[in-house]
């Protein structure tokens, strides 16, 4: 800490000049200045100012994720730095509330000075996807080709530069395929894991065959037990588990969904909180990053119609589709389908707990 | 107003020993009641009282709707309620946060009793979108099946026959298609407007020429444009509006879909203030339920994985593709198709402003 | 519009290498950057860029009440405007919560290097108070010579300046006060209203006088009736009202406040729509900055306890006690004490119908 | 798990019937019913739905602070079940704005036949501000007299019982006092500590000196270090600090608020993650619940002005008031006052962290 700190003044900490200087209407170059585009520049830059914020939290995130090990108090900060990540998101979401407020017709009168600039060539939200694990391998390809060619050569090179780092995904999947905990002497949590999931399917049929309302019913829910069934085996079956990989059914690698899948289950044992706390997140984000998808496609479509956007891109079609196809932790999210019951949950051993760390004395250690 | 009113007490007006008796987990019957378990009762009660509140709102308006004249202070009270119905769906809308604090896992340990009721099969909420207008004619074949087949006979009975009746489209469409104010004398609106819309597109297609990045962008933009000149020309050719309305692409009358166009590009015009205001919030109606539909199928997704719902559906494949076919209104969502700026929007002959009867002296009246 | 309109890029459109250049963490130049450093930076800036934009729309707002006619056209453009300001002041007060992903702890790490620096100094914010009429002689007198004895010269000329225009206060109140309904020939609605308020006032007295629960209770309550008699006399009687402007509970002149109590009792009349909406945005603008310094002023105490703010103020205290004594529209707020229900509220007659500009062709204009 | 569960109905398993017919408005007994009247019934049925759900998750946490040990799988739940009744908060503050759709004159149409119901009657939330720790010794009273008054017998005897019964506040403060990490051997926290702050404090007094504006901002900033060294001596002497509960500046009692002090600047240690997650959710139950009062009574404002509220009680001023005085974790709100930053914290000893259980296996135990 200084002895003489500088004395600070609020609009020179901030900047003020340089960033209230920030916003010129073009609408202004050629006549009168379109009253709304103030608006239209200002959301765009209250979101730029997000995302720089939220690349600021994921890099440190992702700094963690990058460590050998990730003990405890690290993990504590990422789970604290993707819960504002969260937050953040929700103000964002809610944002769009605010461009609703200018309609159609008010856009109309200076949109045609924005060609071909548009919310589609946002470098900081292309950035934000790729490190979260959205790269051009894993995104629809003709995003890739017009959207690249727009950009000019300092900002594509720095994207394409991007696209070859390992992403927040890669890290996340090498730290939860390094678990130690999956295998203990003659332990085999997913020898265990498969017995109890076995009897919990035979369970659900019974259900199934006494209450279906029709035949019709009947065969749709049955399919849905053996869909069960073979996802289950390809679970623990290392060729199945890499057939879904290359259908893009599943994204992670086997020892990471497996590992996920131990984390969810016995989350409440206290060495695993942090663990699922994060996991949960990051598939929060996912979820929080379609619901801004979807709503912003659906105000592009209120505003334009099906007219061209700003960005080249035809209509908000694209939009739609690409909620969709752009999960990065998609496989959090479908964790649920092979969850069980706890009163269908195997115990975990006493051994295994300890070598878990998790020791009587933390039971004690608060009242 | 009565001279003696009874004293009233707040329970026995809010009837809470009738209201707070209503929850009773099933998992207490079959042993220790599932904490989690008043938690997905209370939300789903909630639910259904806001849905209560908002047909009741619906039924006014409808009412309002269905007189042969709709006077401005039945517009102002219908525009004020359609509000009404938009800040409740904003909060329900919210309300799914609420049933994501409940973990798969805590549903797994109830959702067995449950068997096989669901979401899905909300009376309520049935009629919401049955009066709206979404009837079976417009929706999905699988859900009518198998979910009128789990219908008491009352409840069906009830829905089917709701099913018969006029629907606020219906009643909307009406009131649109017969605004007087389409044709004047040798005044035609859509003679003026068509001619402004060509020479509009003609000014697009010269900007796209001129600012293509490349030849595949530049045809898709062309097809765009020209799939714009079609749009517009089925607008005004009553033959080719059949079509569009055949294949499902508009479903408003012409009449009703010229009305409306009329309202939102003249919505400057205090006579049509309200109308315009209606509109748009008949639009939000069905923008805010589909972000309540999307929202709740990523629930779903989260808490069942691909398991089978606990109301009989396959899962949550269903619900997603429902989100997109199930728009009531999205002809005042695609009205920006037919948008021109003010520079290009012709101003009204003074006769025709002195038909709408708005008059000069409205505008000196206040301040 | 242009011929030629120059290509836009996006991030030259919104100058984000300007905006994105303007985070300067200061921890950074006296050791290793504090995490938390960038959020706290972020977080004021968009809320600056948010003041921004709501003086944006204010100041065109402020402009429309100045012109001697408002006519139903700009009344609607200020109208929209208001809600748009309601909808960005919902985004800043939930903003908060972003603020409060910093645990105090993470706070104290930077927080010694921005003094004296404080959000109390945004010349923005103070320009927004100052320009919807909280001017010096409105507020708390220490909080005036501490703050404008940190700004630098140039801010403090500003802020000065501004001090001595009109504000939006005054030229609400000035239009209110040229309604020209009030009297027309033999009519005046005040002597009207007066008739009807003590018929109400009596008839409140006898339903307290059947249903008061104690002693203590029933002299409470006839002592509230007997305040209200005097608030209502204040109302029409111009020496008491110069009283109660005097002491501080009104705010209004005499005649705006009758204005928009006619306004408001009559606001179904379609003359009326717009103008109600307009105070009716104006006092929830005032309930939100109400809630957001409430807010502000508990996150503060979170934050700091009863430590030094960094802006030099003593705490949280006394942000506590200017929520409540900076209210400028308060008077419509306390509208509510001057109602009559509908059935006590007389009929306009024809003739002042008619004077108001409605006639029955609007009504008749759309179906 | 069940062999046969019955088929479960949702309308029978909600008990629609019994729901839906609670809603029955008084207006309709008079004449017509006043159409916005089921709004007002049904807002306050779904808040007294969320009161049953919140106090359902109070009674289970309370029932585990209850126990003589908490261990950190019940501590799990109890921060998971706070974190519920958060959110659950956030909707009941953001379900203010549906009733502020209702204007105050519609509310003047049905309001004499509520006399003498209103909100301040209702069971649940009494109950939910007692079991908390809002008793009678802890709030206005006024309220009291006259609240307990209008009940009938049943319900005051139930709360009257429920006042005598140990409350949240008295099991989280016996909790917080029987954690056993104050002392060990020879190790006194608060001999360290006590040495840190005033190091701590000696440092603030020099950047004060240093940056003062004038003299009276000097002045008043060092009374502002002079009370917080008073505070903090308080913290740690016996006699004093049991002063400052005399003058009901502080609650908690002396061990209790040592423990909340040790468990914040050491919340990163693993051993006290949930135990902080605890004591700030608390803290924010608070909040949210001043948050939920203030926007109640700016409501209450602006739809009865200075009326008699239908409950009796004098207007809004009351429950102005009892925002503020009605806090219960309010220490937990001032913990900051006593927090030292990073730099002058002192590092626990090795022995002290191994008393606690916290071993190196847990920081190995994920990846």
């Amino acid at each position: 800490m200084p002895k003489n700190p500088e004395a600070v003044y609020y609009s020179d900490y901030l900047k003020l000049d340089q960033l209230l200087d920030a916003q010129e209407p073009h609408s202004k170059r050629y006549g009168a200045e379109a009253h709304d585009e103030m608006l239209f520049i200002i959301v765009h830059q209250v979101y730029e100012l997000w995302f720089k914020q939220v690349l600021h939290e994921l890099r440190a995130i992702h700094q963690d994720f990058s460590k050998p090990l990730l003990d405890d108090k690290a993990l504590y900060l990422v789970a604290h730095r993707l819960r504002r990540v969260l937050t953040i998101q929700d103000l964002m979401n809610d944002q769009v509330a605010v461009i609703e407020t200018m309609t159609p017709q008010e856009f109309l009168e200076f949109r045609d000075y924005l060609v071909p600039a548009s919310g589609f060539q946002s470098i900081q939200f292309k950035e934000l996807e790729i490190r979260l694990g959205l790269t051009r391998h894993t995104r629809i390809a003709f995003d890739q080709q017009s959207f690249y060619n727009r950009l000019n050569d300092a900002d594509r090179s720095y994207l394409e530069n991007l696209e070859e780092q390992p992403t927040l995904f890669d890290r996340v999947d090498a730290w939860l395929a390094r678990m130690p905990f999956l295998e203990f002497e003659d332990f085999k949590f997913w020898d265990m894991y498969q017995r109890a999931v076995n009897a919990a399917l035979d369970h659900d049929e019974a259900i199934i065959r006494a209450n279906a309302a029709d035949d019709q019913q009947l065969q749709t829910e049955l399919e849905g037990i053996q869909a069960n069934r073979d996802n289950f085996s390809a679970l623990f079956d290392q060729q199945r588990y890499q057939q879904l990989q290359e259908k893009g059914v599943v994204r992670l690698s086997q020892r990471a969904m497996l590992s996920a899948l131990f984390i969810t289950q016995y989350r409440e044992e206290p060495a695993f909180h942090l663990a699922w706390q994060v996991i949960t997140s990051l598939a929060e984000v996912d979820e929080k990053l379609t619901i801004w998808r979807y709503k912003h496609a659906m105000m592009v479509q209120r505003m334009l119609g099906t007219k061209i956007g700003t960005g080249g891109s035809s209509g908000h079609d694209y939009l739609r589709r690409t909620t969709e196809q752009n999960r990065v932790f998609k496989d959090f999210f479908a964790m649920s389908t092979y969850l069980l019951p706890k009163s269908a949950l195997p115990e975990l051993p006493g051994r295994v707990r300890k070598a878990l760390g998790f020791s009587l004395e933390i039971g004690k250690s608060t009242g």
